[in-house]
C-alpha cells in the first residue's frame, strides 16, 4: 500500500498540489454594487437571467460561471475530467440542472454555505491522487430562491431582523489543473459537525462560528502554522455577528487572527449602506468572493496566500420548525503563490 | 507529477484497490418482510425509532448503521478519517444530523438515489490516493419522510400510479480499510446527467434508465470487460418499469446484462404481495441491498464481484413544479474478492 498523507487528525498536506489555473465569478445587481464590483468577472443587469424562475435563473448562472472558467483556461467541455458541485436548493437542483448541460462526470456535494471549500477540498484531493487533469468545482446561491425557500416568498415583504444575513445572487467556479504559474491548493482541513445549540435560523453566523473555529483551530495544530503565515485567512459566510464570535472564540484558543481575518460575508456588501444587516451568505457568496476578489488578489501578487474556511450551517427548514438546533461545518483550504514576492 | 490513473473518459483503475472491512444494513419493517430479509443486519420494529418525526428517525437509522459498520470493523469513531454521507431529504439533514453526533470529518453527498455509489467513489478514490486509512460510506431513506416531502403527506391516503416507486426505509454503511481478506473496490466510473426528457415523477425508472445505460456501457468500454465478467450487475431503483427500459438499452448499445442484472429496488420488496407496484427507490434501498445482500453474498463466496451502479433523479418538488424534465444519473463500482473460488 502507498503511505498516508494525513497531517493531524483533519489534514492532507498535498504531495502534487494542485493548481487554481483560472477563476470566474458572476454576481447579482445588488453584489456588483457593492464594495467588491472591481474584482467580479460578470455583473448580472437581471438577476433572473432572461429565465422564467429564479431557480432557473441560479442553475444558468452556475452554468456560466463554469462555463467562464473553463474558457479562460483555454479548455474544452471534454478536457475536464470531474465537476463538483452544490448549492442551496432542495435537491441542489442549481447544480443538477448545470451538469445536465455539460458532458462532464459529476459528483453533487451539500455542504450548505461550506460547499465551495467542499468541493475545492475534493477537487484538490482528486488531482493529487492522479485521478483527474483538470478538474471543476463551482457553487451558487440566489436570494429571491433562497427566501422563499428557506424564510418567505418575498412579495410578504417580511421584516428582517438585525443577525439575519442577505443571500448572495451570485456563483464562483474555479478550474484546477497540474501546470502553469498559478497559485496551489497545498493543504485541505475538513471539518467536523459542531452543534453549540442555536436554534435561530435568523442568526446563522452564530451558529456557524464554533465550526469555524474548530477547522481553523485543526488547521493551525495540524500544520504547525501560525495566524501569521497567511496573508488572509477568508472564513464564509460568518457575516459581522458570526465574525466577532469567531476572532473572539479563537483567542480564548490562544490564536490572535484579527489582523487578517476577513469574512466573505461581512466584506461582499456595504452592510450600513446596502441594508444587508450582519452580511452576505449563501454558498454563491463565498465562491464568488473566492473566484473574484482573492483569486485576483492572489494572480496580481497582492497577496502571497490564503486560507479560505467556507462555513456552512446544516438545517433545514424541517429541522428547524421540529425544534433542532442548527449545526455548523466549515472546510478549509490553503491557496499558495510559491516562489514569488509580492508586489 | 504523478501518473493519471483513469482509464477511458469516465472509470478510474485503482493502483491501490480498498477493502470493504465490513457493512451494516438496517430496514424498516416492510423491508424486513420481503424476499431479502434474512440478509439484514437489523429489522425495525419500530419504523418510528423511538424518535418524535420521520426525519428524526431516518437520522437515528443512518446513525445506527454507521456506528454498526465501525463496530463490525472493530474500530473506534477516532479511526475513522472521513464520512461520505447524503440522503434524499432536504439539505440532508439525516446525514447531517447523523454526522453531529460522530466526531468524523464529514463530506456531505447529494446525488438522489445515486449516493450510494457516489459515496462508494469518492471514498475509494480517497482510500487509493492515500488520504485516508479507515473511509465510511452510508445513505439512507425513509418511505413516510420522502412521502411527504415529495409527494403526499400520508394521512392523504393519496392513490399510487402503477409506474411509482416504494421509497425504502433504511440505511447501509460500508467501512473501507486496507488490510485483510475482504471485497476490493477495483474500478469507479463516474456518471454524467442525462436527461431523455421524462417528465413524471412517479415514473422515476424511466427517467433513470438511460443514466444507468450510459454508466455501464461507459464502465464496459472504459475497461474493455464484457457482461459476462461479473457475476451480479446490481443497478439501484430502476424498479421493474426501469429495469427493462435498462435491459431493452443495453442490447440496443449491444450488451445483454439481462442474464446477471438485478435491479435493488425490483429485489427488495415482492411488488405483488406487498403491493410496491414499481418496486422500492430511495438511497437507502441500493445502501441496504448493497450492503446486507450483496455483501454477505460475496462474503460467503456465493459471488465473487459485483458492478453496483446506484441511480438517482435529480429533480425536486420545484423543479417539476416548474415544468422540468428529470435529469437522470448513475455511478458504478466495481467489487471483486480476489484470489478464492467460489463454493
Amino acid at each position: 500500500m502507498n503511505n498516508i498523507k494525513k497531517v493531524g487528525k483533519q489534514t492532507i498536506k498535498l504531495e502534487f498540489p494542485p493548481k487554481i489555473i483560472s477563476a470566474f465569478s458572476i454576481v447579482g445587481p445588488k453584489e456588483g454594487e457593492g464594495p467588491l464590483k472591481s474584482y467580479f468577472d460578470e455583473i448580472l443587469n437581471d438577476e433572473m437571467c432572461g429565465k422564467e424562475s429564479y431557480e432557473k435563473a441560479e442553475s444558468d448562472i452556475m452554468y456560466n460561471a463554469i462555463k467562464g472558467a473553463i474558457g479562460r483556461a483555454d479548455l474544452k467541455e471534454e478536457d475536464v475530467d470531474y465537476l463538483f458541485a452544490g448549492d442551496l436548493l432542495n435537491q441542489i437542483i442549481s447544480s443538477s440542472f448545470a451538469a445536465r448541460e455539460l458532458s462532464i462526470p459529476f459528483f453533487g456535494l451539500y455542504g450548505a454555505c461550506s460547499t465551495m471549500s467542499e468541493s475545492l477540498s475534493l477537487g484538490a484531493l482528486i488531482m493529487d491522487g492522479g485521478f483527474a487533469r483538470h478538474v471543476v468545482c463551482s457553487t451558487s446561491s440566489h436570494f429571491c430562491a433562497a427566501e422563499r425557500q428557506f424564510r418567505f416568498p418575498l412579495e410578504y415583504g417580511a421584516q428582517r431582523s438585525k443577525t439575519a444575513q442577505w443571500t448572495v445572487t451570485g456563483s464562483g467556479a474555479m478550474v484546477l489543473g497540474r501546470e502553469g504559474d498559478f497559485p496551489e491548493i497545498t493543504y485541505v482541513t475538513t471539518g467536523i459537525v459542531k452543534d453549540y445549540g442555536i436554534k435561530d435560523p435568523n442568526n446563522m453566523g452564530a451558529a456557524m462560528a464554533p465550526a469555524a473555529v474548530d477547522t481553523i483551530y485543526a488547521h493551525f495544530k495540524d500544520t504547525g502554522r501560525e495566524p501569521e503565515y497567511y496573508d488572509v485567512i477568508a472564513t464564509g459566510d460568518l457575516g459581522r455577528v458570526g465574525t466577532k464570535i469567531c476572532n473572539n472564540l479563537m483567542l480564548e484558543y490562544g490564536y490572535d487572527i484579527r489582523g487578517n481575518h476577513i469574512d466573505c460575508g461581512d466584506i461582499i456588501f456595504n452592510n450600513e449602506t446596502q441594508k444587508t444587516e450582519s452580511g452576505g451568505s449563501g454558498c454563491g457568496c463565498s465562491a464568488a468572493v473566492s473566484s473574484g476578489y482573492l483569486y485576483k488578489k492572489i494572480m496580481r501578487k497582492e497577496i502571497k496566500n490564503f486560507l479560505l474556511v467556507s462555513t456552512g450551517a446544516l438545517m433545514s427548514t424541517t429541522s428547524s420548525l421540529q425544534g433542532e438546533t442548527i449545526p455548523g461545518i466549515a472546510h478549509a483550504i490553503a491557496v499558495e503563490m510559491k516562489g514569488d514576492k509580492l508586489c
